[in-house]
C-alpha cells in the first residue's frame, strides 16, 4: 500500500488540506490572519451569569458562528450559591481541554495517524485562601493544571506522545494559560 | 434609615454572611481550603470535543455539582470545521466573564450596593500566524483581552469602578490568564 493510499484511509474528520491552504493564503495576506474573538456576559443573580458567543472578526470581515453558544457559570452550593453552572475555573479547564484535543486531531490527520478515541482528564489545584483574602501569599488562580491523555490510535506510543507535544506547541489556550496575557478591564 | 436597614434592603442574591463564615472557618482550618477542580474531555470528531464537569474536591472531601455540565468546543466553518461549539478561546473568555461578574456581585453585596444590571463585553485579539506556524515570533494565544462593563447600580461612578477593581483583585480566572500558570500534559 502506498503512502498516498494510507493517507486516504486516515480520517479524523479534520480537513487538513483546507488548513494547509489557509496557511498558504494567510502567509500571502497576513492582515487576514488578525482575528478578534468576542463574548457577552449578563449577570443573572448572585454568582450566576450567562455568557453568549456568536460573532467574531477574521479574514478581513465580520464572521458568525452557525448558532449562538451559551455558558452558564455559577458557584456550587457549598459556597452558598445555587450551582446553576460550572465554576468559571472549570470553564477554563474545558477551554484548555477542547483546544489541546482539537490540536491532537488536526496533527494526527496531518501525520497520517488514525485516531480511535481520545480522552483527557484535567485537574487544577487551588488554595481558596487566595480568593478569600486569608493569605496574600496564596495566588487566586490554579497552582497548576494537570492534563492526562488516554489515546487509542494507529500509532506507536512514541508517535502518540509526539502528537500531544505538537498540539501543546500550537495551542492557543495552552499559551494563554502558561504565559502572561494582558487583560484590561474598563467600566462605562 | 439606619445602615443596618439599608443593608437588609440590598439583595444581589449573594449570601455574604456565609462567605464571611467560610473565610473564618478556613482561616482556622486551612487544609480545608485546598480544592481540586476537574474536567473530562472526550474527542467526538474533527476539531469537535465535549467536556464534562461534575465532581471536585474541597473542604476535605469529595464534592459534586447538582448536575453534570457539558461544553462542546469546535472550530468554525471558515476553518473547514463543523462549528458544533464555541472555539476553546471563546470558552476562556466565558470563564473570565463569569469569574469577574460573580466577584462584582459578591463585592457589591458586601459593600451594600444594590445591582440592577451588569453586562460585560469581552474581546480577545489573536494573530493566526501564531497557531498556523507562519511566524514563530507571533504567539499562539490572545495578544490581549479587553473587558468592558456596563453596570447599573445604586452607587456612584467611583464606587462602581472600585467594585470592578476589587473583583479583579480576587478573581481566580483573571489571575490564571494574566499570570503564568503551569500546565503539565501526560499521555498514558
Amino acid at each position: 500500500m502506498s503512502a498516498q493510499q494510507a493517507q486516504e484511509k486516515v480520517d479524523n474528520g479534520v480537513n487538513v488540506q483546507a488548513l494547509l491552504g489557509a496557511r498558504e493564503a494567510l502567509t500571502e495576506a497576513p492582515a487576514a490572519a488578525r482575528f478578534t474573538w468576542r463574548a457577552t456576559c449578563n449577570w443573572i443573580n448572585g454568582t450566576h451569569s450567562e455568557t453568549s458567543v456568536r460573532g467574531f472578526y477574521g479574514l478581513g470581515e465580520e464572521q458568525s458562528h452557525r448558532t449562538e453558544f451559551h455558558f452558564d457559570t455559577d458557584h456550587p452550593e457549598i459556597f452558598a450559591s445555587e450551582d446553576h453552572g460550572a465554576t468559571p475555573v472549570e470553564v477554563v479547564l474545558a477551554g484548555l481541554a477542547g483546544c489541546l484535543t482539537a490540536g491532537i486531531a488536526a496533527v494526527a490527520q496531518n501525520r497520517n495517524i488514525q485516531l480511535r478515541s481520545v480522552k483527557a482528564t484535567l485537574e487544577g489545584g487551588m488554595d481558596l485562601q487566595g480568593i478569600l483574602g486569608i493569605d496574600s501569599d496564596v495566588r487566586n488562580g490554579f497552582d497548576g493544571i494537570k492534563v492526562h491523555y488516554e489515546i487509542d490510535a494507529d500509532a506507536s506510543k512514541e508517535d502518540i506522545a509526539a502528537l500531544v507535544a505538537q498540539s501543546q506547541k500550537r495551542s492557543a489556550v495552552y499559551d494563554i494559560i502558561t504565559n502572561p496575557t494582558d487583560v484590561t478591564v474598563t467600566v462605562a
